[in-house]
């Protein structure tokens, strides 16, 4: 089997734990498995990089923020090797330029375009196992770039669907992907399998055990990924296309906090208004996820919306901006103490009253729901955040009722 | 002008120092002129990275650990590019893949092949300051290299080379180069000038501001060396071919501690004795320095020669395995209190005398010398460790005389 296995900075954060994956990685290597090994940077040195620049030139251009950050990967990999070798395993460490690893232009946030698999094939040829720098790549220029959150991953998933991987595994400090946050409900149930897009779902509801773009870029390619912890042995969960028939309707019950309900109170209810308040936050970059529209008084309308919390600012002055001009309005409330549960599950494509189910579960414990938004294979409801845990645990309870 | 700076470690130590570097280049930059500034890694984080390695590995391979120390410079370059910015100077940061810089393979001793001047010559077409990686380069499997010691200067001066720069200058810890060691002779004085010849010279004597193989390709590629100091801004010493009619007869008086004298006697005098002695010697890469033979006793010779410190050890051992076989002696004697002292100056090809003037030097303060070497532009003799101060004066002050 060819297998591809990615970990992060934790890890491989000193040497004993460097080890720890080293012995591993030579396990399966002694099974007879090729093996590519995708490595972030130990620890919290891309922290430490980023704030030395920071102290150099806080306004430092992102190209050689980048050239900085991608000798982080480049110490792990050669690191590991060193640690592979030590154990009697043959290894070579390669960075983005030694692959090679083409990303767009973009610094700090670019895209892999295509990777060689030459060296990587010569190398595993050679009975190697092959550790590569994630996180990086080089663009057209031959400057380094960097792939922003979840970066590594997407190396391991490029890598993984570029060699055509048998396996590609993606080790955290979580054993698999949970029914729900085990810190918040104690009976979640962690998954044997899951699909891409109720991983996505998962995944942008702030249950992110990995990043949406390697989701994306392991469905579009048809990479298996298996999520497992580098602290034991356990299994894991599959992330694949399709699952058993007998799928459960609802394969989690995901939260986030991290969102701020914005009302725009009274908005004059011409054409195109909804149009142009949308438009004027996008172009701020503003992402707007549940919208509620409602008829005001006197002919007016009242829309509302949720974001996250970091583009509360932007959104609320962009919307301030345009108040005398096109978004002539009565006034604008902002609720921050508020938070979405949500239900995903490929399941709810052929089931009706999945989310009737949710309601009953809500109303049962007295949770107040605030806005309504579905999806496919997912129903999210915004609540107060004091409600939360109370909300999740009843919902969850609901769809995976613990035996007693 | 088109300049090429290079600044050691200690230059980059820390964000004030990188500053101050930063700030030289700045003036130079807005004089008009082009520069290329090549950095060695910040302070010790060679030797940090090193120990590292050994911690993971204490026989890592070499290619590893050159993985693992290009990320030392390619941090140096990054964070200079960035305080570049800072005081609004146009810069980028290039390593050894971007420029591209082509080596030999030998991992962790690699020599500099071929530069590619193109992706430089863009950069300054575009009016930015290139910093640039010393110490390492590519070899033809794609892999990172390390030239050695004193690698940066070679990076220097083959960037310079390539590019047909107007001034290629060294900055140090000292203001450059001296007639002598200031530790030792407090009337040194620092020299305007000195031939490429004069400075392999003195550098293999332990006087070593350069590198000899950073010297030897100036010489070699008619490259201008400057040596100044980073701290200061006085003008330093200029390297190059040919000096002044008015030279001065010596240059220099040079001090090595680093020597032992090792005594073979009463070797069976049969023709290509010595040619074994030192056959043996150079397959176990000793090198090997004065040699002197004489005839001893019984139709026996005894040759002496003397060899670095470092070298001691493998010379003796290399003898004693022969003993039996080859190299039939009575025995070997091994003095490692000894030092060299050098004049050197390229006016001695023409001037008769200058020897026996270090002769009477020597005589003079009663110290005895025990071998002598000379080559054109040098004349060494080797005496006991504790004359070292005392010879060292009286020779600097017979060609150096002080005005009183």
């Amino acid at each position: 089997m060819l297998i591809v296995k990615k970990f992060g900075g934790t890890s491989v954060a000193d040497k004993e734990r460097i080890f720890n994956v080293a012995k591993r990685i030579a396990d399966d290597y002694k099974k007879g498995h090729e093996i590519v090994v995708v490595l972030s940077a130990m620890g919290k040195q891309t922290d430490i990089l980023l704030s030395m620049a920071k102290d150099i030139n806080p306004k430092a251009s992102k190209r050689e923020i980048d050239m900085l950050l991608t000798t982080g990967e480049q110490t792990s990999v050669a690191l590991m090797a060193m640690a592979l070798d030590a154990l009697g395993i043959p290894a070579v460490s390669l960075n983005a330029y030694q692959v090679a690893m083409h990303t767009t232009s973009t610094y700090g946030n670019s895209r892999i375009k295509r990777i060689d698999t030459e060296r990587i094939n010569m190398e595993l040829e050679n009975k190697r196992v092959v550790v590569v720098t994630g996180f990086q790549g080089v663009n057209k220029l031959d400057d380094y770039t960097t792939l922003g959150r979840g970066g590594s991953d997407s190396t391991a998933v490029a890598i993984a669907a570029s060699l055509h991987a048998d396996a590609c595994e993606i080790y955290t400090d979580v054993d698999g992907v949970y029914t729900t946050d085990p810190r918040i409900v104690k009976d979640a149930k962690k998954l044997k399998e899951i699909t891409y897009d109720e991983m996505l779902e998962m995944a942008s509801l702030g249950a992110g055990v990995l990043h949406n773009r390697s989701v994306e870029m392991a469905k579009k390619y048809g990479v298996q990924l298996v999520v497992r912890s580098s602290l034991n042995n356990s299994e894991g969960t599959l992330i694949k296309e399709e699952v058993k028939m007998e799928k459960m309707l609802v394969s989690g019950v995901a939260a986030d906090k991290n969102t701020a309900r914005i009302a725009v109170i009274g908005l004059e209810d011409q054409p195109g208004v909804a149009f142009k308040l949308f438009n004027h936050l996008s172009r701020h970059d503003v992402n707007v996820d549940i919208i509620l529209q409602s008829v005001g008084r006197d002919g007016t309308k009242d829309i509302s919306f949720t974001v996250n919390d970091e583009d509360l600012e932007t959104a609320v002055e962009t919307i301030e901006r345009h108040r005398q001009g096109s978004l002539k309005c009565e006034k604008v409330d902002v609720e921050k103490d508020v938070a979405k549960v949500s239900i995903v599950g490929a399941g709810m494509m052929s089931h009706v009253g999945v989310a009737a189910k949710m309601f009953e579960a809500l109303y049962d414990v007295g949770v107040n729901i605030k806005m309504i938004s579905t999806s496919e294979i997912r129903v999210t409801v915004l609540i107060d955040d004091k409600d939360l845990d109370r909300a999740m645990n009843a919902v969850h309870d609901k769809f995976f009722p613990t035996q007693k």
